[in-house]
């Protein structure tokens, strides 16, 4: 297959063709810069102190269920909105708290997604764009985190120090860097054995060595919370994942709003549903009943352990990265199953349910081969191949339990197809 | 192909399989620690004021020729031995000023491999064995350096930075630090595109975080040293290399001296030949002439501008790193050539003449296989497979004019044979 330039797929035929060759450019022509990290009340638009935002499309209060729902719970008692889970379940049922989704407010979740207005972001800006994307903090390597729908004393004290230290140090550290480009970040690590999405330990390492002279000019001015912020980058590999999830989403946003494109923009989970939504069609989420997965399990677990608990960390897979650049990431085997052969071949696959292969982020095994970039509903309708995403597992009791490769359900795309006739007939 | 661990080769039959198991099994076992940075005369065996180090078997001063005669020549005028290229010259032959070779000194040549008594040196010891090995540090990114043949007044002030600044500020670190494992991060670093030879990106990123903290106090101490030793950190993605080689070194040594083995304990060159060390045959070298090689050229280079000017870096590939890790690092076509399908073929072909299979170095393509270690002297004959080496390439002129892989002559593993079955009948 040779590269397909946003030129070639214009020149393929009609409107949509034309359409999709926009999208695409903007995909790929956005660069993602972390300008700030702020508490997110003081950036996040439309957020409230009484706000808790989650991961997926929109649902009712009584329709969360599991580790979104205590999730959610957990945000609320974290943020001092309420004394007890019970309180807290009253105040959201009566509209005292507020729940509302992170797509809603331009922010991206990790598993259940949990946003509240103390909690510090990473404010990304598409300097090609101009507009932004937030996403909040990686709690640290403990597989019981908010994210994973867990609250209690140690998950309290984890997200306290992120609040108090990490958060302000970085903010410090990356002002005056006077930013942070992450495209070239991301196009390093893909030769570094990341996929940016289950795999982030090279970014978080070159992440780092960014911030290093700022970093440096800190703990001159003393500051043992430069020390204690180094020791939290040094431990978590995952660090990066939530930038590149925030870099992904003001990328995926820039191509969003394209009249006539069948490009996907976005693709969630809530505890019920897997949902996409695509830039020719506003803000319609199509959604799907969750896919099955083959998940590789941590010691103790078995699938009957399983849940589905949210999670947008597959804005990652609508760039290109993640399941669409796992041939560029083979020591993922070991966290998350499958062989070598198995990731190629699924990487493979990918290319035929996108619209192109990316200019810049390559595949070196692929002799540097672009990622497959932009999917195309009407691909994935026509050849019955949907997007392989890398994921973190949840477990019932809240937490995290494994990881795997899951296939998106095709349900999303054929409605995606028919919305599209239907409106550009 | 299944593992072979030392116990299994040692039942394979004879004595020569025994002396390889325990040969094999002090290469596996090696620990070696970065203690220390160092004048070279503070702390290398032997060393002399008027000593220039080199490259390879020992030659004769009137047959060093080309990059590496001037490489020595260079060495004595920056040691300040000799005004002039024709005093040193002068002085070499009349035995004021000492020419000798790296590997007699405990030391490893990245290309004409040059050191002198003011040159800074890592210290690495062998935590198990308790032998030491030393390696000069990377001279910067620039392609004309003392190490590919070139001196003038910026290899001068580059040589002069590192001595004053860079090995100063890192020997501090480095005993704040109560000294770094190397064995962790090129572990960690063939899971990140790194075959640790011409490919050492992931590796000098582990190592540099390694050492931030100690950075961090040495900075809080004031000291504009430490930031410009942070930029030549960040700037040089081969810094590590040099700590590959001498871990490599330290590493083959203690596999050397075992009676009876036909285990290979060193690889080097020098401007004529191409020569090997066997582990059970004492300090003798075997020669064989220049193997032909396929680079990768810069631009603006034809083949006929290579020249060979010696190199001791292949230390790595006598271990089981660079050609023989080559399926790690496909990122490295773009600087060497070649196709992942033939990386691949490469390093498979490895396994054939090696005795092993590493047991925590490990490439993440070929499901976590060991990578192939212990070349035995007998295997390569038999099977008319030489070693695969990643090296850089030196120009006429002296300086880099590109990279490739190489394939060792077979004639010096032939000797090796020969002189195995004389000595053990």
């Amino acid at each position: 297959m040779t590269s397909r330039s946003p030129d070639a797929v214009a020149q393929q035929g009609g409107l949509r063709e034309q359409a999709n060759a926009e999208a695409l450019e903007r995909l790929w022509a956005a660069e993602p810069v972390l300008v700030d990290v702020r508490p997110a009340i003081e950036v996040v638009p439309g957020l409230t102190p009484a706000t808790v935002l989650t991961s997926g499309a929109p649902l009712s209060w009584e329709e969360y269920f599991g580790g979104q729902r205590s999730g959610v719970i957990g945000g609320a008692l974290f943020e001092g909105l309420a004394q007890d889970a019970e309180e807290a379940d009253e105040r959201i049922r009566t509209g005292r708290i507020r729940v509302a989704t992170c797509h809603e407010h331009g922010c991206i979740g990790s598993l259940a997604g949990i946003y509240t207005a103390s909690m510090p972001v990473f404010v990304v800006e598409n300097a090609k764009g101009g507009n932004r994307a937030f996403c909040n903090l990686f709690e640290g390597p403990s597989p019981a985190r908010l994210n994973y729908g867990v609250y209690n004393e140690a998950v309290r004290e984890s997200l306290g120090f992120i609040a108090e230290v990490v958060g302000p140090v970085l903010g410090e550290a990356v002002r005056a860097a006077g930013g942070v480009p992450l495209r070239p970040i991301v196009r390093r690590a893909l030769h570094m054995g990341d996929e940016l999405h289950s795999r982030n330990t090279a970014a978080t390492l070159l992440f780092t060595r960014e911030l290093f002279p700022a970093l440096l000019d800190l703990a001159a001015e003393g500051g043992d919370d430069v020390r204690r912020t180094l020791e939290y980058l040094s431990s978590s590999d995952y660090f990066f994942l939530r930038l590149s999830m925030a870099s992904s989403k003001a990328t995926a946003d820039a191509a969003h709003g394209v009249e006539g494109s069948s490009i996907v923009s976005a693709m969630t989970f809530n505890c019920r549903n897997f949902s996409i939504r695509v830039s020719g069609l506003g803000d319609t989420w199509l959604e799907a009943p969750m896919p099955t997965m083959e998940p590789k399990l941590f010691d103790g677990y078995t699938k009957e352990d399983v849940e589905y608990m949210g999670g947008e960390s597959v804005i990652n897979e609508t760039v290109g990265l993640g399941g669409f650049a796992q041939a560029a990431a083979f020591p993922l085997q070991e966290y998350q199953g499958g062989s070598a052969e198995r990731m190629v071949e699924t990487n493979l696959e990918m290319y035929e349910i996108t619209a192109g292969e990316h200019p810049e982020f390559k595949i070196p095994f692929f002799g540097f081969r672009g990622v497959p970039s932009g999917i195309d509903a009407y691909r994935v309708v026509e050849t019955g191949i949907t997007p392989a995403m890398d994921i973190g597992v949840a477990g019932r009791g809240g937490g995290q339990i494994g990881a795997g490769t899951l296939r998106a359900p095709l349900a999303c795309f054929e409605q995606a197809v028919d919305e599209h006739r239907r409106r550009y007939p």
